[in-house]
This record gives C-alpha cells, structure tokens and sequence, in this order.
C-alpha cells in the first residue's frame, strides 16, 4: 500500500517527537514492503512566525490531498497569556479540524503493566484500566459564534450541536462499543444544558440500533470523579467537544504517563493522528520529550488503513522498549535514553 | 446571636443527613449561647410532587428573609432520563442561587488524615493537600439563553460574562489567597473562548490590587490533570461556572470521601450552605449517608458569621469522629453506625 501522509510538526516538542514516528514508519516501510510519501508543512506559532497565520493555505492544501496527517503539538507560551493577542496558534489545529471535518477524536487509555508505578493513583484502582474516549471535535462551544462587546466588558461562546452532528459520532461510539465490552457511557450535562438534553435524546434513540451495547448517562461533574474512582468501569466513553477535552485529558493521568498517549481524529475523507500531550514548550530542543505518544499515533495511523500487523509491530517494539527501561528520564529517573535514543531503538525494533 | 436560618432538606439523603447539621447546631445553642431560629421549605423533587415547582415562592421568601440556607440535596432519577421533562428539581438549585445572587462557590478541599487510605491517590500525592476552589454560581453557560428548535434537532447554551461578574468574585479569591498561602490560579480556557479569554484579561488587571498574591493560569484541560497529579501545588483556584463544577466534583475525590465536603455559596446578601454530594437515591432512608458534609456545611455556616469558636467546636467533634472511627459505612466497612448515630456523636461532642 502506498500512503500520502502530511507531516505538521508544529511547536515546541512537536518537531522531534514526529521525527522519532517517521523513523518507525520507514522501518514499517523496510520491515513489511510499505510505502509512504511524507511531505511537511508548517503549522502552529511557527507558521504564524514564518507566514502570518497558523495554519497556511499550503499546510491545508497538503493535508487535503493526503491520506492522512502526522501531527507533532501545537502552542507557545507567548501567546497563552496575552488576551488581546489577534492570532494564536491553536487557531491552526482548530480550523484543520473544521476543514478536514475531524468530527471523532479518538483517545485510548490503557493502563501500562510497566509503568503502574508512575501513575498518581493506586495500583489497585488502575490496573486493567481499558477504555476508550470518543469526543465530538468539530462542533460545540469550541467552534460557535464568539462575542466580545466594544468596551471589552462582555464576552460570550455559544455552544451549539444539530442532530446530525451528534448522530454521527455517535454511530462510531456505538460500532466501537459493539467490538469491545459493549457498553457505552454518555458523558453529559442534561440536568443543566439544552445541548447536553439534545445529546441524551439523539444518542438513546441511536443506541435502540445496538440493542447488544449496554447504554448509560453520566453528568461531567460525576464523571470527572468515576475516571479516578473507578476507571475499569468504562469502556466506551461518548462525549461533547469540551468535556472530552477535559475528561480525557484527565483520563490521560491514569496510565502513569501523558507521554505514552495517543488519538486518531477521523472525519468522513480524512485523518489526523496526534499525541495528547501538548507543545511541551519547557523540552524544547532538549532532546528529552518522550517520543511514544507519537509513535503510537503513528501506529493508530496504520491500524486505521487496516496494517494491523504493521501497527502491532510497532506496539510490541514501544513494549520492549518499556520493559527494557529504554525510554526518556519522565518515565525513569536519570535515564541516558534521549528523544532519538528512545525513537531509534524502537524503529531498529520493528 | 441570633441567626434565622433556612432549612432546606431537598431530595435523596438531602433530610437525613440536614438533620444531624441540625442536632449539631442546637448543640452548639447550648454550649456557646447562640440562638439559631429554624424554618423549614420544600425544594427539588419534592417541591415538584408537592407544589408543582422545584422552588415554590414559600420557600424562596423564606430564604430571603433568612439569615442563611442549609441546604441538604436536590435531583431524583425520574427526571435524569427524560430529556423532554418540562421542569426538573435542579432548576429549584439554580433559581436559588441566581434569586439569591450566590455568586461565589466556596469549597475546601483537604486530605483528612485519617482517610488516607481511602481516596483512589497514591498517599505521597496527596498527603498535606489545602487548596480551596471559588467556583462562579450565578453566571456562564448555565445560566445563558437556551435554544431548542421547533423540529428538537438543534439546541444551544450560551456562556457569556461580564467584567463585574467577573471582577467580584475575583476580589473574593484574591482576598482568600491574601489570607492563604498567596498563590491564585485561574482556570480557564483561554486559548479557545472568548470568555475566558475576559476573564483572564480581568483577573490579570485584578491582581495587580494584590501584589502579595502569585497569579498563574491553567487551561482548564491541564488543570484536570494537574490536580490529581500535584494537588498540593494550589492554593486558591479560581473558575467559571461549568469548570468549577467539574474541577470542584474532581477534587472532591482526593480527599477519600465525597461524603467530607462542604461548600458555602455567598452573595452580597444571602449565604447557603450545602454539603457537595448530591441527593445519593440509593441511599436514601436508609441511615447510611454520611452526614459529616452537611455537619460541617453548618460548620462552614458559623465561621461565615464570625462563629470562629462555634465551627471549631464542630470540627474538632467530626475529627473526634473519624479517630474513633464512629462514621458510616462508606468510611468504614461494615461500620454498625448509622447517618443519625454519627449526626448524636458528633452533636454531644461538641
Ligand atoms: C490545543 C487545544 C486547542 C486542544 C483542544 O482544546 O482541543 C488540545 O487541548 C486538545 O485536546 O487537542
Ligand atoms: C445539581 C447541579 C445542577 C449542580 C451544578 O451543576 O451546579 C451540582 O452539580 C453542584 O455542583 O452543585
């Protein structure tokens, strides 16, 4: 198979952790007689350095004609605390998701054997953890009309979703739910929020079509308390673009480490394949950002274009790179093992 | 002195466990000489089945004339599945506080010692935790308009603030963080809303009235992580409506017991106070909700009027409590004690 991916490394770490996962996909290439084209493209504060808007005509044009795009991170400090700042480089992950209709973002979370020890909360209540998030990204109050008055005294976002919107996510939740421990949870705010009513109305009627999947309703406040009490009573997790951004984010604490997780976002012609973790501005250049989170991205990459094999290659390899504590000083104190080190020994691994 | 105030037993365990506050406030009539004048009003549920509305005019003319609510719980199952009920108990909450212009959500939370061992964190993470959370209560997307189209395939809530709303209890959090340990984190999330892009602009120029006091910020994504990762990092958090909710259920669980939490909602004129657990149906008649929230609610109710001696007394009985292990099921396994055993113990203790 031959694949047309669109490489973003953006900001901050973005750069050589995206490295380390296109190492892993030439030795994928090599190992299993694939065949992957990269080009790259700036997005981020550094297309707003080079070219005045994070996400340049050319970058989305290039996304657009592959088969799917490698993203590094997005984000510099600079503009975090300046309110009036008139661009931002999130602008650029946002409006690619609108273009490239990313409306499901898929984040797994699994709790490491290896790393049980890392995680702030007790063995006993993590392990065996599996599930896995699907959050809207296209719709909601991330992308609805935003207000600010003259005076600058005022200042609103409208959270809004249509049926359709909901609907389509929901099938994806539902199929995944179907092949995993059949059981899918809401997350929502239907005591206090129209939307979040809309939700609960849309997907109760969807799920009538998966009579085998259990279905059931969660507030965000409880929620947020379930993921830490009792995360092995999830499965699948079905949620609104803010809350998904809160509770997986959240989520991603279980396993012991931020820098292991990865996410697909899938819309109906294209994908996207990122690590949770942010721009990590602090690493930068340092050589010292784990790479895995976006290995497995690229791994979730293939397992999306059907090279189960080739993906799980690269998981084992990720696994004996854990198990031999050849990995970055976040998950091993002191460790020698760099960005690359780390990245390279995976890829001689595939 | 002499208090009037408002009991509000609401729904679920909300009577049982507002009964031992109750026991314990009369104590404190009796060792301290205070006077506390108590009337009681239907609300939720309840007030549904009763009067057809969650918050009848009774109850609301008495909370006014009140000195202070104590409050128990509020929401009933029936209503959580049914997206098309025409009026919920929660709406009798929230009308509460923006009729009583509770601005400002007030919770602790604190590692009790005695419970390390019951939260889902590791001990050294949580060890030494004080933080405490001012959540906004009367403004955001929960109070914004809400939209539903004729054809139920498109629903909207707006969030929108305003400088002064903003600004308010902005004062409050920084006056707290003064008298703390002098850091204020702001959560929001800036780099996508409008909102919260206001708010930080406010807080921002805020803080410079309080040069003693750190201000950092989080997107409230990161803050989720962050506050099981290192809660003792915070001092004073700061937060819009619909985070603080969710941010304030999170924290709820570090502590090992949701069952330990108060919280005070203040306004210009009017206070009330409620333990954070919800209505807990399952519980409810049974004698087995744990009534130290709403214990040390009423505990938070005295320091609010100066009472520092009173709320001591309180604390120091509910601390006695949880030595002796005389606490319910929930804190101890096969515990004999039930709600209104602990509500006597605590009560002669203080
Ligand atoms: C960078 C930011 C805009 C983004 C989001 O909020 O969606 C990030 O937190 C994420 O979850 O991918
Ligand atoms: C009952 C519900 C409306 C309420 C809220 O969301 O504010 C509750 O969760 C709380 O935090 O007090």
């Amino acid at each position: 198979m031959t694949l047309k991916i669109a490489l973003l490394p953006g900001d901050g770490v973005g750069p050589e952790v995206l490295a380390q996962a296109v190492k892993c996909l030439e030795a994928v290439e090599e190992t299993f007689n694939q065949r992957f084209i990269f080009k790259e493209a700036p997005v981020g504060a550094i297309a707003i350095d080079k070219k005045g808007t994070p996400l340049p005509d050319a970058t989305l044009k290039l996304c657009k004609e592959a088969d799917a795009v490698l993203f590094g991170a997005i984000g510099d400090p600079k503009y975090d605390n300046d309110p009036d700042a008139k661009v931002r480089p999130e602008q650029g992950l946002l409006q690619l998701r609108k273009e490239l209709g990313l409306f499901a973002n898929i984040r797994p979370i699994i709790s490491h054997p290896t790393l049980l020890d890392k995680s702030p909360l007790k063995k006993k209540v993590i392990n065996g953890t599996d599930f896995v998030i699907y959050r809207e990204l296209t719709g909601g109050i991330y992308f609805g009309e935003k207000k600010l008055n003259e005076e600058g005294t005022k200042a609103s976002d409208l959270c809004e979703y249509t049926e359709a919107e909901i609907s389509r996510i929901a099938h994806l939740a539902f199929k995944a739910a179907k092949g995993r421990k059949k059981k899918l949870t809401l997350v929502d705010k239907a005591n206090v929020l129209e939307s979040s009513r809309l939700w609960r109305k849309v997907v109760k009627r969807i799920g009538e079509s998966y009579p085998e999947v259990t279905l059931d309703f969660l507030f965000v406040d409880n929620a947020a308390m379930q993921i830490i009490l009792d995360p092995k009573q999830f499965d699948v997790i079905l949620t609104e673009n803010m809350f998904g951004d809160i509770i997986s984010d959240e989520g991603s604490v279980i396993g012991g480490s931020i820098g292991l997780l990865a996410s697909a976002s899938i819309g109906e012609e294209n994908a996207l394949f990122e690590p949770i973790h942010g721009s990590y501005p602090q690493a930068k250049g340092k050589n010292i950002a784990n790479p895995i989170a976006s290995i497995l991205s690229a791994a979730m990459l293939l397992e999306h274009f059907g090279m189960a094999e080739e993906a799980w290659a690269i998981k084992k390899a990720v696994d004996k790179s854990l198990k031999k504590g050849i990995v970055t000083p976040d998950l091993r104190e002191n460790s020698q093992y760099g960005t690359s080190q780390v990245g390279d020994f995976i890829a001689h691994n595939i």
